[in-house]
């Protein structure tokens, strides 16, 4: 309990010591740094494809346009663009988030119950922020997005991961998550749900499954945070025309939190993100914002508001579906081409993950290092639970490198595969398989590369 | 313990129902709107002049010079700037913090040491989560920043108070708090200060207080949250020649951590500041900055950091002291000239603000509603502390008026206390005072007409 230079507790991080470790929080505890970390610094260099990253491709926009369009910005409206401004964001931008940009997912929602955020990710930890105490517990797919995980880990939740199948959570296995909780004598505080394009399952709820998860919700009265930054990059299957899924909230203005990003149809560099939230809960929302923020920033506010308002976005947004989807056909393509017998993956229909079920016996993690080795990057699938499991798995995104880049990085990874199986066949067993069970060391750490 | 519909406890928010106000958090509790709030939005009406908010004067830049320069950015490094960049931000930029910003307030910090946030209260809220759990005592000045209230308060945080002289926090104070908190069994986590040019207090600690406060912190191994908003906005006394205060952490990089920011220097809707930190602090700052944001923006750091690299900076700063000093002399000299007897000043030398004591007996929160119907605005004294005190106190600003307009709000506010003065002497009270008594509905919230 003393912060002092003669602290015998005091730990050393690299060649330095930490005199303030006994100060810190509980919740502390949650964020060490993840040995994998320092291998993905390595998968960041040139030689490498990385098909673990989430980057989406800004080089599609006109870059051109774009700087004209702030230079004009600055000039005309400077002294509200380079100030402060209100805490829940520009009232023009949640005008036109409510009246142009959630309409192809049917929202109608007031622009008074949007709350602008330093990205999603923000409104996210928002919403743990109000909600939940340390030891509460939330309802999270099985996988999960790292993001997610990392904020419910950080106010110290107690994470339940519910089954998904091909279109996403599973309401049966839901209902049985909430019996099993309750029957423990504790009430889940929220259900956490992507239902459309799934990070990083790639799957997409339907409108039956959809209306099935609410249902459960609403029965037992659990908010239902539904996340969707993907909602409008849909591009296969029922969406292959650009219609983007109906939202959740769009059949219950009371029992969701929505979450909208433009980090994936505009730039992720930007950092606006918005909630829509039920009255009561925006009023909490925007005075934790203020707490945490003061506010968002009018310079990248009001760059998103005039872009929607004198750019043609729509025609943008098509670029981008075509784009993602030429990369997830030169994925999967040579997925089924190149990779050995026993390998599955799921056919994602918009958004930018694919993930893959690895033969069995092979460990994800363990195998990292030599996919490294070999020129090629992925995300293991224990990243994507906290209870240790999801070794044979691997999430692949499409999103970043161009498609020929991606072809040559599902050969890479074919190889690598092939040299796990011969090793499995002849020795029983891969090299470090069992130092990886039960790790969830990814989950802390939500870095960007990692998205 | 239901969020139903059914749920008896469900209360009332306006006209609408809040369904969830038994699912929220025990930290929610302390996230209420004021009751304070609707009166700042009737102040924010042109008519009224403002001596209540602290944005800062950014009309003072070069828009056409600053728009070119964003232009050129996006045009030459459009996919950086619009994509997401590190968790602990640019390098380029923590470069440039390092080398150049802190230069003046005798810092020397790695780049390494630098975490870079979406302003700097979100560094504060930051190193609150990483140190303090609930019922942890913070020590604070007495009066204190009204968004570092509300992030303690945030994180259930025990604010103990510490009395302040003309050179700020007094040592002889903080020793005596610090021993009354070790009797209670307790041990502080935190002090906070700001030693230059403070908000709302208006008063700077000189070198050897500063020494001294450094003494009694690191005595007691308690971390040292310096917050210094304002340091290259000295411009009288010691400061007349535009050198700035010398950083505590210029002489302590393992007992403090340091908050920056470019809201005043540079544009407060750019949203950058940043921590530096020892450097397991810093790990972990940048770990909890990753689960709250993913990354700060890019697009506003490369702004920030093209302008150090191409704009004359130094000169801005230069422009921006002699402004804020300009508004000081009209708002010190027109209170010397207008203020009934009894009335005091702090008289700044550098940042925004001047701290008044009212004669006896008046109370600055009943008389807000008297003042705005005056057509001017000011901050009561109770939203810079959170134990009631404070109700004779009220803070003035002087960065964003005109002169004119300051000289025209002070003749305005001298005719308000005159009145409050004879209500006073012919009835024994002003109206409505008892019932400030104890409030603190001001510290919860932080919105930015109140910075």
């Amino acid at each position: 309990m003393t912060g002092s230079t003669s602290d015998p507790t005091a730990v050393t991080h690299g060649d330095r010591l930490d005199h303030w470790v006994s100060s810190y929080a509980t919740r502390a505890r949650s964020m060490t740094a993840s040995e994998i970390r320092s291998l993905f610094a390595v998968a960041s260099r040139p030689e490498v494809v990385s098909l673990a990253g989430g980057m989406p491709f800004v080089q599609a926009l006109q870059a051109d346009d774009f700087a004209d369009m702030v230079a004009a910005l600055i000039r005309d409206r400077g002294a509200v663009a380079l100030q402060y401004g209100s805490g829940q964001g520009d009232v023009r931008l949640r005008e036109q988030i409510s009246s142009e940009i959630m309409t192809p997912v049917g929202i109608a929602a007031h622009p008074d119950d949007v709350v602008v955020t330093t990205g999603s990710q923000m409104a996210l930890d928002l919403v743990v922020r109000v909600f939940c105490d340390p030891g509460d517990v939330v309802l999270v797919e099985a996988p999960s997005y790292v993001g997610a995980l990392g904020v419910f880990r950080a106010y110290e939740c107690d994470i339940v991961h519910v089954a998904m199948d091909d279109e996403g959570l599973n309401p049966v296995a839901l209902e049985e998550a909430i019996a099993r909780v309750l029957a423990s004598g504790r009430r889940p505080k929220l259900i956490y749900t992507i239902p459309s394009f799934h990070n990083p399952a790639g799957v997409t709820q339907g409108a039956q499954r959809r209306s099935e998860v609410l249902s459960v919700a609403k029965k037992h009265g659990i908010l239902l945070l539904e996340d969707d930054p993907y909602g409008l990059l849909g591009f296969d299957g029922p969406y292959v025309d650009g219609s983007a899924p109906r939202a959740i909230r769009a059949d219950d203005a009371d029992g969701v939190v929505y979450l909208g990003s433009f980090s994936k149809t505009i730039a992720s560099g930007l950092r606006v993100g918005w909630a829509v939230a039920p009255h009561g809960v925006r009023e909490k929302l925007v005075l934790a914002a203020e707490s945490a923020v003061l506010c968002p920033s009018n310079f990248s506010q009001l760059t998103v508001s005039q872009y929607l308002a004198t750019q043609p976005w729509t025609e943008q947004i098509k670029i981008f579906r075509e784009l993602y989807r030429e990369r997830r056909d030169a994925l999967i393509d040579s997925l089924a081409a190149l990779m050995p017998e026993g390998t599955q993956w799921t056919v994602p229909q918009g958004g930018f993950y694919s993930w893959v079920t690895l033969p069995e016996g092979l460990d994800s993690r363990a195998m990292l290092p030599r996919a490294v080795a070999a020129l090629v990057a992925y995300v293991p699938g224990t990243g994507f639970f906290v209870d240790g499991s999801g070794t044979n798995y691997l999430r692949l995104s499409y999103c970043y490198p161009e498609p020929e880049r991606i072809r040559e990085g599902v050969r890479r990874l074919a190889g690598v595969i092939e040299g796990e199986l011969e090793l499995l066949n002849t020795f029983g067993r891969t090299p470090n398989a069992s130092n990886t069970k039960g790790s969830d060391d990814l989950v802390q750490t939500p870095p960007t590369n990692l998205l």
